[in-house]
């Protein structure tokens, strides 16, 4: 169960500290992940040249990987990056943006994985089940019976890849490979909104930049992310205003309105 | 003419369907043509990678080629995907953005209609009147008089490339090379939101992957997106809340409104 | 002190000519730049590629060099289109984005500076130490105590460069080295939304397409963001209003408003 007070002591220290999260993910979502990152209190920057990932990196506090639009230059440069911030203990979250979709997407995640050991994997049920069957197919590793559920997948690239691994649908899971942290906030709107899963990717780097227990910085990223998403969407009047309330959501989110909608269970 | 109950028929497919519109197009504009594509209830994709396209292609039902900010990889992935989906049937949509500015962009659509046939190609009048011009000059077909308007070069287009061709404009016009419709909606504070001509040519992906009569798939298009715009032009106070009154718009809308607002000829 | 007739004088100007206004940018303030661009009244074209843009830049009434997202065939782009700028006398506007956070970034706008000879220079107060900094470790030209303010060094760089420098933040200093003219204008509220200060490096580039005193431009085109933004701050519920807020009161802002809100000083 995520503590209340917990969670909003991270956010406050997201606020006071502003803490610099590097990205290197798609050109669909980074005008809106950078304002979410403005909008919670962190500091976004967007770098990606082979020529200065490994300089940015060193500066900032965590690392968000997104491959929504990746392509081979790209995709040396989030190897390149992944791999200092493992070696320097910065905190990696990997979004495998249609991971499942094409081989290319699916074989890169799994690189990915590989060279740079993320610390946090946020995806949709197909993306997460995706890599583990492809994962285990390379691998030889436990793999997945036809019958089990997206938890079970989150589980299973939990425990072979050594992150948390995070599948947000209309409820979240975040888990370790043992234990299981449900968010059930959120609203339906949020999927009519391009790039909102990529921003639960971002946020989820600004709580992984002042929380160590990646877990909880996990949840506590889902759980704001939701709250936001439902504020924003009973004021509106379809997926434009949607957008934008959300920002504002982010930004004004207060210990009343986290006390009074926050819904978890583990 | 259009036919209401047609153009409601297939706005209700895209909604039930949600038909997987494959888009390789320029950077300013990809947040908001997918954004459009949600509210209208496809589902978008962005994918522009030579290693992946010709995967992300076959699972998709159409394709949006836009050379908005084009340069050399991306126009390879352009063919590699245009040339899979003439084979596989699937509808092209072009748009080429800037035809005409620059001889960069004029010879890479002239290269573009070559080589994939697209099923559609929707631009302004300059852009369309440059593509007439440019491929006269360099292949001796009929040529365009300069007392002729921008629906003649339309028309000559249409004829040589086998696409319908729409212009738009205060009045959009869609032909095949003969048969004209005609859709008088819209608003000029259309004009002062970047991407509203990109974002009409995501629509008409959205339509022709759900309606094999490209003439109606393209006139469905150009309406919604003229209704859609009058309605949020109505309660803008600038492009700022133009922009996203007109995502809220096409998200609600109803057959009422459709029925009340649309202006069509033919 | 601005003249507030000659800024009204340019900013009708720009609302009756519309220049066409060359971005090589980065792609997290494509959108947003195109969009305040188009609000007040100038004509946005992004184009990137080595294939068109010495023809493109050949068509335009300025150009904006930003740097935000560089890597190498960007920042090859920026220096040809940047020379032909240089050559035929078009005002060229430099953001020098994250200057001092990478090597490569400062040595990119050193190198820019040197090769295409911008007309004006914006940055924050710590992008513009850092080109006088590692310039004048470079070069062994005049250098900074380091209990000089930024002020200081937008002088030394206006100096050194033979540009108009422009220093943003609570308060605007623009200076050629040796006269300043401060804008009092903005709000707090512009640094929650991602790319305000690429915004203003953009507006410059519509005020320097049709002012030819480049302090002037710059001053103007200054006061012009500082009022919008405060408008827009005061109807704000947060940071998502606030950037489409923006957007409306660009494009309204009117005489009235103008000489209400503008609080200069030189």
């Amino acid at each position: 169960m995520i503590d209340k007070t917990q969670l909003l002591a991270d956010l406050q220290l997201i606020r006071n500290q502003s803490p610099l999260v590097h990205n290197i993910t798609n050109y669909v979502v980074m005008n809106n992940t950078a304002n979410a990152l403005l909008a919670i209190g962190a500091s976004p920057v967007m770098a990606h040249s082979v020529d200065e990932v490994e300089e940015m990196i060193a500066i900032a506090s965590s690392l968000v990987i997104n491959i929504g639009t990746l392509s081979h230059d790209w995709v040396t440069a989030m190897i390149i990056a992944g791999k200092v911030a493992h070696q320097k203990g910065i905190p990696i979250i990997l979004d495998p943006v249609g991971a499942g979709a094409t081989s290319y997407r699916t074989q890169t995640c799994l690189l990915l994985i590989e060279e740079c050991k993320p610390t946090i994997i946020r995806g949709n049920a197909s993306e997460i089940t995706a890599l583990v069957k492809n994962g285990s197919r390379t691998k030889g590793v436990d793999s997945l019976a036809s019958s089990d559920s997206a938890l079970s997948s989150a589980k299973l690239l939990a425990k072979h890849s050594g992150a948390i691994v995070v599948i947000s649908g209309a409820v979240d899971y975040c888990t370790d490979g043992e234990k299981v942290v449900e968010v059930h906030n959120g609203s339906p709107m949020m999927t009519k909104v391009t790039g909102l899963g990529c921003t639960a990717t971002a946020i989820i780097g600004a709580f992984a930049a002042i929380q160590k227990n990646s877990l909880l910085a996990a949840a506590h990223a889902m759980a704001v992310m939701g709250i936001a998403g439902e504020l924003a969407a009973a004021k509106a009047k379809g997926p434009g205003t949607m957008q934008l309330n959300f920002l504002d959501e982010l930004y004004t989110l207060s210990e009343a309105e986290i006390n009074k909608h926050l819904k978890t269970k583990n």
